[in-house]
């Protein structure tokens, strides 16, 4: 609550990998802690949120114990999307320790905060068309390489939770929308 | 909920057509009941889901009567989306009657019964190309033959339904998203 | 859709009991066929709402076979509640085939239906302080005698849905509102 | 957007009485426009939310109208309740015009304003016991006078929207909570 | 309540142009009042709905005052969608004073009220591909001429809101469907 | 995901006192990590419910360090409620990692899960009715010692977050229900 300068970071960790690994790192460098909030909580079993919140979480947790960062300057912090965009950033707030700077590359995500007066600190681009979420969840369909994209835990996390499988299965369901059925 | 060993089969029934009649009448031949889940039961008025739970119920229960399936042997159990595919499993069979084998082709919805670990059954391609709700829909639209795919009833209720003006209208809007204004 | 008279009525059916049997008689008196609304569908493990849907359904089925009411003639629908007590009717509508009269004797649902210009049906009262869902469920907590308020195959769908030890172990919450933890 | 200060009163207006227009006056003697917000905009039918939020509107616009207060200085805004209190003063500003302070005496309303930072403006006590709209709700239902503590207008409105006997019917309800059926 | 015949007009005004003043113009030479209901109240943020409803309210008011429309006349309703479209008409009607005829030419809103039974008045064409919502939005993020398309106040309100530069920032966003992270 | 034996604790800590501090403790006698769920986290600002998920999620961490409980161990979860019952713990399962034994004593959550087939651990009383978090915000609000209660970091906290001051305001609001206004 007082002197720590926190510093938060978004995103959806569909699944984590090297480029996410980097900013956290880079954050740990500016603040003093780290509040990693894992976005769209509610989403799993879908093309672009294969993962489950659960899932992802224990995925983040090992990368932070395999890079040796102090488990003690990050909190991990799921968060379900909001009906209004309007009111996602209050809802973050509500949800998590305060924080001081914003990490993010999102757009949507940029725009929010700003216009909420919050301060946006830099994030480094990072070889972005190849550690982005999107490109390796591309490959796992399409059984090209993705292993190198994510650090070795992660490979075993995703082989664990039978996440190529499950993206394969997703890959030929014809929904378009939320629809269970 | 002892002895009965019921099959579990989940559609949407936009509308129903004879690939369905194949589906339940092979179901019924495993299992001595069935339990036929309508799907996104919220959803109507789209180009994807014309047609209201209720419509859909009364299409179901039509054909039932028609090809002459005992309704003693029948549930029909609306179930609207849930808000996480992860707890969708969890809500419809907090909806239906206990379950012992679950029939459908549908990737998505097959991969979740999977993981919940679930008996899953085979279901007889019939034609998939023809029987297909969403080739119907299309042709309701297009003005082509839609008629030869489903029974007699369900022409009729169609008709007394308006459901071919209804896809028409909506395939005029320019709607993506479910917004209703 | 057409010809056929129907008649709604409306319930929780926690459990259904000799009261509600009377009426569905009675209406099967008066029209050609019934909807029967489940409503509240989505609860279920509160004092109020011990049973889930699904297994409010088993035991509707299996009261109407063992009365050997003709299953062809009733329609059982669940509704989960609507954020809005005014589109509630609305969303009835949606759920359920068309039908003419309502029979309800609560007096919200009865004011509802009112307001949109259904005509309402009189139920009669059949000893209303004995054959109540709220007494039974308080006999039941309270090891009084409940049984035969409610026919024998209901005593016998409660016990195999431990639906006394249910209720005792939530009469030990002390939980007011519908939070989980 | 600019110049203008902007006053705003939260409210349920069930119905609106003589307290709420001496604020509304009171507010237009310290700001050039005031924002009404009509809150809990999705409850009707309840006993402490009787009216739909159509009617509260229609009873607002004619109050100000048979004040001879300036519409041009008013906007009148229903606001749906949010999931999260912690929430709803961002869904509230995502609703409204820009607004300078906030009057209202519910401690709740308060301590969400209070802790979002804005300036509180100080209402007048006005004989809170009588015009009180739980006080009025009471009254209708045992049918005292309460005509005498809301304007001519709004007995008329009641009167036409049979306000009293839908509270009446209401009140002989048990539900509890906000379960539909 | 009563004689004064009222026009119901939905929109999302993001943001109002001319065609929509032509047709609130119209509707008061058809019309005593007008219900102005701004649809998908809950959006903001997005390349279809970029402005919150506030933005929207401030707007339509500041158009309103700009053409000397009697604000007497008008209601302004913000209205969030509902889950159902078949229960969005009964939504709305909770959310508005009664209204006699409606108008709109959006196909999915025209067909919902014409199954509840509404009259539909008809709206003149007044140069839609030009005097378009979704062609205005291009235009600015295309840096192209969109000025000449609405009113001089909402050229100064789409700027005080930063309307251009939100809407090009979220044009650089790939997020799809209504996650905010 | 695999070796690891893991029990889960479910709560709200509204706040957390020297009880649930005996519970984590004694879990980590039996189990190799403890996975707290932070129940309710959408409600704050209630008399049950005062604090921010954030906060709570602070209070947590900070008994945990003061505490020298292995940071590496532990997993802090927030969940929001679910609006079924029976479809809470699918949802829990779906935000948290695997987990083998459930450690709680409130009645409802104790029966979902046994519901759903998991193992129950048991849970040592420890002055239950002191170290009670209703009992703790009942001091608050009273002006009686609480600060006995928990421990010394959660006295700083709850003073930070002017814990007290908010529980008095709210304790002056007759709502009853969730309505924010």
């Amino acid at each position: 609550m007082a002197g720590k300068k926190r510093g938060l970071f978004v995103g959806r960790f569909q699944p984590i990998h090297y480029g996410h690994i980097k900013v956290i790192k880079k954050i740990l460098e500016e603040d003093e802690e780290i509040v990693i909030v894992v976005g769209s909580a509610q989403s799993s079993h879908s093309l672009d949120n294969p993962f489950t919140v659960g899932e992802r979480i224990v995925m983040l947790r090992s990368v932070l114990k395999e890079e040796r960062i102090d488990l003690a300057k990050c909190y991990i912090v799921p968060i379900p999307d909001a009906e209004m965009h309007a009111v996602w950033v209050a809802k973050l707030i509500a949800y998590c320790p305060s924080f001081d700077t914003v990490y993010t590359n999102e757009p949507l995500t940029r725009r929010l905060f700003e216009e909420m007066g919050f301060s946006l600190g830099t994030i480094p681009l990072f070889h972005r068309d190849l550690y982005d979420a999107t490109e390796i969840r591309r490959r796992m369909v399409e059984d090209e390489d993705w292993r190198s994209l994510v650090p070795p835990c992660i490979v075993d996390l995703v082989e664990a939770f039978d996440g190529v499988g499950r993206l394969k299965a997703l890959s030929k369901s014809d929904k378009r929308g939320g629809s269970n059925a």
